[in-house]
């Protein structure tokens, strides 16, 4: 071999050699691109899904005594069910590939899914339940169990999945439309509070919450019997958030998890300040269960927008769901006498209206990305909250009026006054406590 | 220097930089694969650690209120006496050097660890408190303070590390056959279930559970004080869950993760989903503690297999879970008249036989790589159950043989009465509210 | 093109493209390093967050029925001033650019954050909080609300970012002199806790709790009305600990994460038996809450060298810390006279004493890198003690000094005896139950 054959050999192995370990180093590079997703994907939806525990807590504690075994069964089944059912064909209507932007039609039962589809699935099963447990906080106390369990798997099955198509895959069309919803204020959080919305109208109010003397309508307050598990409540949801909000940048390696961490804080302790401040001037002393809604109403606020608005902002944005919050429960009892029990109905879907426009209003226009002017992604984003809306209570009605019609919605008033955790469990939840039995 | 010369300079340079820049690169993907592995196990290891609160909220939620100071601080000192008898020599015995697949033999006190091996121990510490505390549950409201500290250390510090070497280390026994049990159906619930089977049989009932009329055995119901408690305790540990299944994975660059995640997400619904229709159908209503139960028994099935198993046949196998639940806690109670207030032994017993089996039953061979054939995976797998359950029934009837002769198992029948918080603790745990002296 | 020119371009070419594959790789490894620190340093920080919950859980449950609302508004405000005040100024005073090591200032409103910068802000301000929740406790049951919500603004706006500048900003003067605290024992408990003595000696026991007849002052046990909750709320705190202080390296490649999480878990589980052991001994049953505060305690001591002291010896740390806190809490109570509901001050303070001397007793002294000799660093602790001491409660008694001569400190003896659910609130946290009016 002459030295000049001899470099040319030692020089294409030494291509080939930096080429095969260039390979190899990539291979492992994207492993572990494919790591970072994979923990913090299901890191953070463990944390979702803890959030379940949150809403029970805080649905118990503003509820009455005698209903709180019946609460925590639906928020056990709503998941357990939702959970199914998100499995069978919820993730393929929400993620299949789209009819015209407007429902998936593949991978039901997560057909032909790899390591990828496992881990975003895992992610979204735990936003789907969400949504169906908002539900139960606002018709509890008078609802019958078998007809929760049925609405229960449509909201997670169908409802959530179709509107969350639009959104959240890429076909959707309102996605094709610039609407942003980073982590689900509308998808998620209004889709949950117009259901809800529909099922309170559907069932009415419980037993003595209004009551009418001629023309005069009296409104009692009926008083939460644990207000230590409320606050515990909120505080696993709020911890829960950090998962919802920072784990929706649905990346390991985004390194603006931490902004969204910090908006969402500063959200949610603005939230409580305000509802906090509001109820104090209106009501003459700070209330607890406003104060703890005002924290989950910054929560709800700040969810579409947290990686688009400023920190500076997102103080407004959740001091104003804190502010909205209490003057939307006040108004939804006191005027229009729909009975919330927990406040569902303007934690989630007023708050989470104010939430969705803010990304309109106060987004950063290059992050979002859409090309929309300013007014235009306001109007956008309006278009996005009609149209789930509209979706939403008008297909919750339909399925509430079926589960009337069936007699599957509504316990008769001795079974509510009995309380649900006997009539329907045949149980009691604190046996052994001395507990007044007319509330 | 000639040109030659130089070219082979700037050759041999090349190749140089480049195998340096090489190496230096391996470095850094070496210590991103075990900062992986770090974050992973000790963010799963917290998880598993919380279960503990789990477990003290479902065991305090289900007994009586005269005896939950007694119930956590039981749950407390598990974890504690639990931790220190696994570092003194519990991780010695289940991962030192093995002596004929039986014992370990070295590491006691951590002695010569490294980062490595403390990751592995911190995540293995809060399984071994897990095994432990599942015997407090169905001991409950009647087994003397002191006895039950000595018998916890002994639980996690000799029994659990024994059969746990058989199976986790490679060079156990078990392990050698063939043996599959992923995240510890049997490792941990069973071994934690068979001794509490023995505690309760040598413990005997709650005065007044079972009351003998000549022939006639009736059987009382007891209720537990507080269903809220109970199912936060349920969420908490669904929560764990992730952490103790996903976290078996140990590795986080596993891509398998959410697959995991997926499996004991949809076992979990199923088995609160078929104890709830069993309880249904058979008591006439629709159980909560059944029902909270049911997931606690879909999860405990699905944690040999989840790995192994796919997701429409975790459906199966938490289903079938949710019913062998409620029938094994009838029968552990109206037929052999066992006194286990929490259904402790159903849950992790009974149910860890089922999904132990269900890995041989259901399992991929090719991911359970024993090379065995269905029938000799089956096989495997019974072994592997009895052999267990021969260990720890037979060691810890001899332990709870000698805490009764040495007077420290069961507290008198008026400190029973009177309540163990009162008379082991000289306290009361709700200070203030009026509670029904005799439950 | 000779071959001599085609070879120098070949291999031009080959050292060309290992340039630019190796400085892309070089790009994604430093992407992944940022990627590991802002999930792992994010999780970390959510898992402090929830400490939140746990000191709400502790703090109610350790108090009466009547207060409990009161409680978790001021548990739940704490954060939500805090987060702001430390969003406005906190994190500004405590890692600006320093003046001469005593205090920060610039970056106020995290003006100019980058990515970072949120991450680190997102980790702080959760501990800030921390400090200030833990204020709540010792003044428990007879605090004015609307003095509480400026005070604890005060302290995690100002105070607590002061002293923790002197420790946690590379320019401050103790970490100057290598005062060395690694995740907080002074910086965070003990600054929590001598702001909680001030405010305790400062505002008065509770109506009741001391009964002075002639020279003999009767002390009285005000129950908890929850232990449950409590021990939920030690378990929170416990799990929240492992990213309180295994996220304090500071880094999601640092393999000694798991390191510290050992020596966390056998220090709070000493902790929990020797206070155990020592209340047996003392009070002849084995007494709950010390219990759980001994857990808490021991978590506290090792905070400060979780890092640098050995598994054996954080289980004398941890023990002595269980020992110090039975003995501290009776002589603050028994002998002071200084009336701390929930033993806040024993438990963060003089157990935070203990553990950063601990550092300085036991540390190793490489580890802890300062240069300095045994006896040295023992001084240097001491230094630190004293000075954080000495700076929180000087200006923590002007503080309090002010809300008393404002009149914002303390609730009227009406409204005491009333409790502050009723009279700060307006409601009721156990709608429902009966309790007994006089407790």
């Amino acid at each position: 071999m002459g030295r000049r054959t001899f470099l040319l050999v030692l020089l294409m192995t030494a291509i080939s050699l930096t080429h095969v370990a260039a390979q190899d180093v990539e291979a492992v590079l994207e492993l572990y691109s494919q790591a970072f997703d994979m923990i913090w994907l299901t890191l953070a939806g463990a944390l979702v899904f803890l959030m379940q525990a949150g809403f029970a807590m805080v649905e118990t504690g503003l509820t009455r005594a005698k209903n709180a075994g019946n609460i925590i069964m639906k928020n056990l089944m709503d998941f357990s069910m939702g959970a199914i059912a998100y499995f069978a064909v919820g993730w393929a209507i929400m993620y299949g590939a789209s009819a015209a932007g407007l429902v998936g039609t593949d991978q039901f039962f997560l057909a032909g899914a790899d390591s990828a589809d496992f881990r975003d699935w895992f992610f979204q099963v735990v936003f789907a339940a969400t949504a169906a447990t908002i539900v139960s906080g606002a018709m509890a106390e008078r609802t019958k169990y078998s007809g929760y369990l049925l609405y229960s798997a449509v909201v997670s099955g169908l409802i959530y999945p179709v509107s969350g198509h639009w959104i959240w895959s890429d076909a959707g069309w309102l996605a094709g439309m610039g609407f942003h919803d980073f982590a689900g204020s509308t998808v998620v959080h209004s889709v949950g509070a117009w259901a809800a919305l529909a099922g309170a109208i559907m069932i009415g109010a419980r037993r003595g919450k209004y009551v009418k003397v001629g023309d005069v309508v009296t409104v009692k307050a009926i008083q939460g019997h644990n207000m230590p598990l409320a606050a515990l409540g909120v505080f696993i949801l709020w911890f829960g958030w950090y998962g919802f909000n920072a784990g929706s940048t649905l990346s390991g390696t985004d390194l603006d998890i931490a902004y969204v961490a910090t908006t969402t804080t500063l959200a949610a302790s603005a939230g409580a300040i305000a509802a906090m401040v509001t109820s104090w001037k209106w009501f003459g002393k700070p209330d607890p269960s406003m104060s703890l809604n005002g924290a989950l109403a910054g929560l709800v606020a700040i969810t579409a927008g947290t990686w688009v608005i400023s920190p500076g902002l997102s103080l407004l944005v959740g001091a104003l769901g804190g502010v909205i919050v209490v003057i939307s429960v006040e108004i939804i009892d006191k005027v229009l006498h729909v009975d919330d029990p927990v406040g569902a109905i303007s934690v989630h879907g007023i708050t989470g209206i104010w939430g969705t426009l803010a990304v309109g209003l106060f987004g950063d226009l290059e992050l979002i990305g859409s090309g929309l002017t300013r007014g235009g992604q306001i109007g956008v984003q309006l278009i996005g909250i009609g149209a789930v809306l509209l979706w939403v209570l008008s297909t919750s009605f339909i399925l509430f009026y079926l589960l009337k019609t069936w007699g599957l919605l509504r316990v008769s008033p001795e079974d509510e006054l009995l309380g649900l955790d006997i009539s329907e469990h045949g149980t009691e939840s604190y046996a052994g406590f001395q507990i007044f039995s007319n509330v």
